[in-house]
């Protein structure tokens, strides 16, 4: 079975949006509450975050069980790692996840703006300056024949997709409009030239749209 | 995490049968045509006994996908292991799977008439006449701190239900009635002063029933 590139557990407004406007460091969504797009993945039994016995076990726990499942490494934008713009101005920041992230895996984070590598716990963060597929490529090595999750954000995804280099995704649909921010697109039928979609409403209320290549 | 006792993807017909009646060599499933029940897990991608690129990767992939992730033993009934009854004429019968079974961890065959362990490929098969508890520990045991997957047929579940062994179920209907045979339950409202429970239609036409503990 050869390495996929997939998405898990993207979570989008109903008018598309991933991530609301103005990104800031007391609000990693912008204008959005993150609540409301992802509380869904919270109250799972297996959400990576959870730190508390107890959690649903129903088809959200499905979503959320997969998105560690066979994954080997992660890519994700430099809007994904932190809310700075441009050079660092040092490297004191090193993502939003504590001493403990969440990846257990390598992960690549793509800038214009590279910096040393460095390892929190067991995950290691790399920084490239590269274009998708050379991003992938090296992510792909790294993953050690397991799959590579494409972690976001919108830029990513769509860069991703543009390049057509992803094999998989799940886009969690969160029954809010955000009305501007990051837009992953108009309508999910903008990749049915190039995907099989099955839509899968969730008794959470989220809309789980499921891809995979024709 | 502690271990959890799961059934996946088992699957009945719309009145709750598991199997047909009159098991045999020719015809494991009794009266019943396999497809009927079956052929929606065959046509996933992660489907265990696919020998051939390629497969759905909607959400009956995710219900696949799920049947061996993170198992490290599995329970099955005599009958799930063979047509015969009774003590054994002779141990030539080593199951249905052939030299290559798709357990890939210890199994646990609850008989009344137990016969050596053997070992095929990477799965070894061993015979216990035991209670549902006193299999479940040897099970866990073998586990390895993975969950213990209760495999089925019909009277091995109900043994384990009517023990209250069991954390999680995954029972995929299929849109046929059977009339006769194994019985898992009248309806599954039988269930639920026990679990919860979410009804999951899938595009495939069965309904996914997902159960955990209340």
């Amino acid at each position: 079975m050869s390495q996929l590139v997939r998405v898990q557990c993207f979570c989008v407004s109903r008018d598309g949006f991933g991530a609301g406007e103005g990104q800031s460091l007391e609000r990693p969504f912008g204008h959005a509450d993150p609540a409301d797009l992802a509380s869904w993945a919270g109250a799972t039994a297996s959400w990576v975050n959870r730190t508390e016995p107890g959690g649903t076990r129903g088809l959200d726990d499905y979503m959320t069980r997969d998105h560690q499942n066979n994954i080997g490494a992660e890519i994700m934008g430099r809007n994904k790692f932190g809310p700075q713009r441009g050079p660092w101005e040092n490297y004191e920041w090193q993502g939003w996840w504590g001493d403990t992230p969440p990846f257990h895996t390598p992960v690549f984070v793509l800038t214009h703006h590279p910096r040393p590598s460095f390892t929190l716990a067991d995950t290691t963060f790399h920084f490239l300056d590269a274009t998708p597929a050379e991003a992938l490529a090296r992510a792909k090595e790294a993953a050690g024949g397991k799959d590579v999750r494409l972690g976001g954000g919108v830029a990513t995804l769509r860069a991703f997709l543009e390049a057509d280099l992803v094999d998989t995704l799940h886009i969690a649909v969160a029954p809010v409009d955000l009305g501007r921010g990051e837009r992953l697109w108009k309508s999910p039928a903008e990749l049915l030239d190039r995907f099989h979609l099955e839509e899968i409403p969730s008794p959470s209320g989220i809309t789980h749209l499921l891809f995979w290549r024709r």
